[in-house]
């Protein structure tokens, strides 16, 4: 792992993501503080010229809009054939009918590298992709110690049939490229309480998948303990000055900022998973 | 009051915003800080199904575009036909013919719970829908003692014309649903420093809103006495500190999520008004 | 300069900005903090309206659109015939052929009082621009001590073929209204760590611009000077407190409120160029 901490120092990779306008600035500021160089452009008439400099696309269709599902498509492609890797981040995934369609479209077009979301975004995905019937999950968004392993089979299942790292984020993350599985504990609860910790995450998934040579498995795991140990920080800091979930914010993109493979070391709480 | 404070952080409703891209990320995290969750959707393809899924709709004209202004309308109506609470946010009303012509339309096809704006804005609302002549108010974007009981008048009017509760913002706000009338005298002049302290406000309405039962007039006040009061002690932070505006901001956010019922009871200055 | 820093403080004039939806919140406070009054307002069917009440425009195309590009040459033209400043912004210049024609068409129908960019941005419109051979700038995106001469003609040139001042960014600074050259050592490094430096810095430069009677070569002076100087004072209380990029940024917007007259004439290091 020391070695994506030091590619992403020295290569500073250009990161273009389509993404939404919400939480958009802090996906900016938090690539930048882990090293990388952001670009954000989502017009279907630059969106190949744009990739074309990039090094990693990351995907978010949380304020989807019939404008930019093109330019997604196109950028998708576009990397696909440069061989970059492409994340996708199914925001809201199950909520409308427009977010169904257009995730199992981007789905059938583009190859992605990594699919991250919460067990119900994932499971979303599961469902509209299935036509025989598979493994059933809980009607929870949260993994549980007792949900765990219906989580699991479901993320390998995914990774089989998509051919990407599946990421579930929540009280326990899962990674999975279909074999390997790996689960991570690191984070805090009220890393809920903000807005777009979940976009930075798979924005910084895509930065540290840039530097990765491919090996999405390892990148993924990295960004998301990484991101967990900055929230506990983050939530630290905050807590002993009795402050609020501003505060949090601005101290977890700080705590990007600093964190180097040390920190991270000592404080990442990655496990494999043992069925 | 408190069952308000209560219920929502018991509640926690989806908050459906349909807002401007400038503000758009304090909207939500302030909605998160105060105990609700927001969700940001604006294509038209999407509008209804997202309102289907939420407890309150807030509709800010800020960066209107013809993109949007469909899904608006969409989203109204069915968060009317679902008898969940619609706040309008008349963002610029007065400077523009797109704006006002939209605003109208949206009074017509839409019934607003509350509209909230300053008293240009509120002033151009009236004078767009009265067709014979009607209250003067001066011509002045503040309201003061001498000027208050002509806006208290506009605002009563058009809460009965509209069948909404208006909120009028300023150093004193008015809050009325036709027949009740309060005044608020809690904010900080540096608030209007800040971007987005209307939207905020705007947003926490329809936040309060969602779990008010239908008593949108409590819901405003409650909401624009909470905001006021987390922006006078965001101020007194900031000025102890001798920091600046962006402080100030994050300030505001983190008392949002602090402030809870015997504070705000402490703090609050809302008075019934007697003409 | 002491003029400019009262007539803004007195005047607190609207300032429009057709922007990136990345960075348009911290634009909006900038302008604030600084003294002016924001609006964002992208519609076609609107750009001429709220030009009309504007002190000065300010265009950028970071996230450029097909959506917004009438509205930028609608706005841009109403501006010239209102005689009010135009800045523009042309983030990402050279990255794309819908940037390049964008920009080129700007050039074309609108008058800029100030064109910002570092200097890839701005020698990609210098290549665009010129049909003959001209000044070899060297391939860096940094300004040196030894390509400064180069750079310096180049922004001259350009000066001259568009009557505007131009600026270019950099650990040096370039501004020049084609005769007189001056340079600008303000700034920190940490600031390109930060999203969004440059777009704030050219929304200062209009609202510097919108008090400055016509002389745009001052107000780009002041305004530089004024962001490398917050960014220096950022970095300084970021680094003596041990915090990371979030952090700088809050203290950046922080610094604009609080510089003076006073403040910036001790700190500004602008310098007369001599070849």
């Amino acid at each position: 792992m020391k070695e994506l901490f030091d590619k992403l120092q020295q290569e500073s990779p250009l990161i273009h993501n389509i993404t939404n306008y919400v939480t958009v600035n802090d996906c900016a500021n938090l690539i930048l503080a882990a090293g990388g160089f952001p670009v954000m452009a989502d017009d279907s008439g630059e969106a190949a010229d744009i990739v074309s400099i990039s090094k990693a696309l990351y995907i978010n269709v949380g304020t989807l809009n019939q404008r930019t599902i093109p330019s997604m498509k196109i950028a998708g492609k576009r990397a696909n054939e440069m061989g970059i890797p492409v994340v996708l981040d199914p925001v809201g995934m199950g909520a409308s009918k427009l977010r169904n369609q257009t995730v199992n479209e981007l789905l059938k077009e583009v190859r992605f590298s990594v699919i991250k979301g919460n067990v119900s975004e994932i499971r979303a995905i599961y469902e509209n992709a299935r036509t025989t019937s598979g493994v059933d999950v809980e009607e929870k968004d949260q993994i549980t110690a007792s949900n765990l392993p219906q989580a699991v089979r479901l993320a390998k299942d995914l990774a089989k049939q998509f051919k990407s790292v599946i990421v579930i984020t929540g009280a326990v993350d899962i990674v999975t490229d279909g074999v390997r599985v790996c689960t991570i504990s690191n984070g805090h609860p009220m890393m809920s309480k903000i807005t777009g910790t979940g976009c930075m995450t798979g924005s910084l998934i895509a930065t540290y998948g840039a530097v990765s040579s491919g090996e999405l498995f390892a990148a993924s795991c990295l960004a998301v303990s990484l991101m967990g140990l900055a929230g506990q920080r983050a939530n630290a800091i905050m807590e002993e000055r009795k402050e609020g979930t501003a505060s949090m914010k601005r101290y977890l993109i700080d705590q990007i900022y600093h964190l180097d493979y040390a920190n991270w070391k000592e404080g990442m709480r990655i496990e494999d998973y043992k069925k």
